[in-house]
């Protein structure tokens, strides 16, 4: 008789009958009579009871000598199991090796960080990673969900872009056939302005690339992005735009992994139920008073790094927004404040807990005139910018946007200390393996 | 008093009450006493209507001179029209100008398309390419749902990939910091197969590349592709899920667009509906045997080109499925035929009115021994493959999977010629910009 074939996730729905299970064996421990054989298939982990007296004497030695990873079909009956994360385990009457594996590299033992990147291709199997790559796939999904839900237009921006918006210094260079040389994105904003116009509200969502020779938990070569853009919005709508978005894919992720968030991940959940609107709302000034207050040497005119962020952001129970930066720290295309015109529209989202900037973002700049004059104080190549111009020339309107990071964001909210956990095969400064 | 600012595809909300409008001036003609004034804002066209003795002289006569793509905020009464195409106009009340455009560079005469790629950001504007971008979105939201709503976990490719796992000679080459060179991916399916053996069913969905030196009208050097790959799947199960997942796509378009594509982009969807499960499954052998009955003078071991798969597909009203190719013509990954080794267990789906290959796929070889024959048979770098052999090595399982090509599939469901407009920005040989 062909038995169902059911997922590991899904065996509730099956309590007294028999099923088939494919999978892996990832962990293993007998007491005479009994194997308790923990299977993986990477929708759960399940403990499948083999008793001596329900299988073949060949099958229940067989079982004992089985090495972690051994690709397995079992079979049995579902049965209902208090004790176990679960809450069901598999009464085991059949059980058929489809590929013994051996001295599997990654043991339940601890490894060091550098291995255990080396085979990334394997530690994904970990019921940890496995955890922290189902909550990156739910964030993902939030974010797209929240867009597609709120009259969003998806639009794809490129890759390859032609020209340095920003300077080369931390651009990867690509050779392009007969036109020279093309660069790896960075972001899609300028692409995104366009399309507001076009679409009044969109979305890209995609990888982007960093050549930043930089070492540190937070930066990675490759990263994902999402970068909303709307025509006719101001910084302040701007600012509600980004804690809705937080707020909706905070509770989202709460809602579908609070139990794996305790228990695999030992995630303090407490600090992410804090997050609801309000966000409190600073000025770059009130930023520096509070950073000089506690004992920090900032003065007018600096960059935040992440001691700053940190600083500030474990004032808050909650994410806190910095707004209206000196215009002199941000890109050409940030649009001056008209109450000071030293002042960028421009505004940040720090995350608490030590996770710094998760969104960068502002209102942009609208007038052709106002623009021109910003690219030329920016030594900045007229050329490249013409058909961005063109955007000022037909129809101009107000606009904002912003960048979510994902990696940062998965970090944060899985309780990660460096992100190259939050990413399946992440790429720095020295890795590009697997 | 203050009031309601509402998207046009919302308007049929407030039949009768007065609304404020912010978008852009598509188009107008005038009659006597009336402006009829069509109002875009990305998320529709509208029909705004200025009585003469509804508003000052001075506004009437300023918008009798407003150039084309002149923003503008408008505010007035939603009224029922039956015969507009949105079935709704608006009876202005008053008319803000937010930016006047002046000779808007894309008039409704006919541009040449090379004009009309170097003004993207500006053509998108266009009501034919916002409704190939909103069907484009759909479709990308329909493959993420398909695959979240069967159990799939996201799992996202690296697009810098070590090693040239088939030849370099179409890849994008990147300088890497101290690591010498890194590649741009063109397909993530050998990390989707590690994924697999980790999660289950996973897939991907990302920018891929192909330095290809080939100008055809099915070409981008820059493209979408969403690849699915499951473990303990086998070929026929992949062909269940290639049409499964087709049907659903098709299905969502029809749902959300039949009217956009019949109006504005003149499709003949009958050729649509008729895309339903089961689709025609033919082996190599047999499409060989229909080639030369239909005069073509293909033989076997000949790979298909666009030619061969429009005279096959033409064939049937729906996708049809050609399985079994000569294993010479694939990749080293396929699993052979166990009935003739020859034939490599790949498949792929060809889209009917000439619009070829969206699909490309098959079952793996899941064995050590034999992947390493074929590894060393098409004088590949065994050295590069080592972490892909661990897949192998520990717990081993059938597995199967494929790739859909986005573009390709927009080309064929919105019925163009030319993948360039599948894409909000292109890149080709010859084009990186705007």
């Amino acid at each position: 008789m062909e038995l169902p074939v059911v997922r590991i996730n899904e065996v509730s729905k099956y309590e007294g009958q028999d099923v088939e299970l494919r999978g892996w064996l990832y962990n293993k421990r007998s007491s005479g009579k009994l194997h308790f054989l923990q299977v993986r298939d990477g929708s759960g982990i399940i403990q499948a009871v083999m008793f001596k007296g329900d299988v073949s004497p060949e099958l229940f030695e067989q079982a004992d000598h089985l090495g972690q990873e051994t690709s397995v079909k079992v079979r049995g009956t579902v049965r209902a199991d208090k004790r176990s994360p679960l809450g069901f385990e598999l009464g085991v009457k059949d059980l058929e090796v489809v590929h013994e594996a051996r001295e599997y590299p990654i043991t339940p033992k601890e490894h060091g960080v550098a291995y255990l990147m080396e085979h990334r291709h394997l530690w994904l199997r970990s019921n940890r990673q496995n955890v922290i790559i189902r909550v990156r796939h739910t964030i993902e999904k939030a974010i797209r969900d929240y867009f597609d839900q709120n009259g969003f237009t998806l639009v794809d921006a490129p890759v390859f872009t032609p020209s340095a918006c920003e300077g080369t210094s931390t651009l990867f260079e690509v050779p392009y056939f007969d036109l020279g040389k093309a660069y790896l994105t960075q972001s899609g904003q300028l692409y995104m302005e366009a399309a507001a116009m076009a679409f009044g509200k969109v979305y890209c969502f995609g990888p982007t690339f960093r050549a930043e020779k930089s070492k540190t938990r937070r930066h990675l070569t490759e990263f994902w992005m999402v970068e909303p853009e709307v025509a006719y919005m101001t910084l302040d709508e701007d600012m509600d735009l980004a804690e809705d978005f937080i707020c909706f894919i905070v509770q989202r992720v709460l809602e579908k992994h609070e139990k794996e968030l305790v228990e695999v991940l030992e995630r303090d959940v407490s600090k992410l139920k804090s997050v609801q609107k309000p966000f409190p709302r600073i000025t770059y000034d009130e930023a520096i008073e509070r950073l000089q207050k506690a004992g920090h040497d900032a003065k007018w005119g600096d960059d935040f790094g992440g001691d700053e962020e940190t600083v500030l952001a474990n004032q808050f129970d909650r994410p806190v927004i910095v707004h209206r930066y000196p215009a002199e720290l941000k890109a050409f295309y940030f649009k001056k404040d008209s109450n000071n015109p030293k002042l960028a529209l421009g505004m940040d989202v720090l995350a608490p807990e030590g996770y710094g900037e998760i969104i960068g973002g502002g209102q942009r700049e609208e007038s052709q005139e106002t623009l021109e004059s910003a690219i030329q104080a920016h030594n900045l190549p007229m050329e490249a910018f013409n058909w961005y111009m063109d955007l000022r020339k037909y129809g101009s309107v107000p606009h904002a946007g912003f960048g979510l990071g994902v990696e940062r964001t998965v970090a944060w909210l899985c309780g990660l200390h460096h992100v190259r956990e939050t990413i399946p095969f992440a790429r720095m400064m020295e890795r590009i393996t697997p």
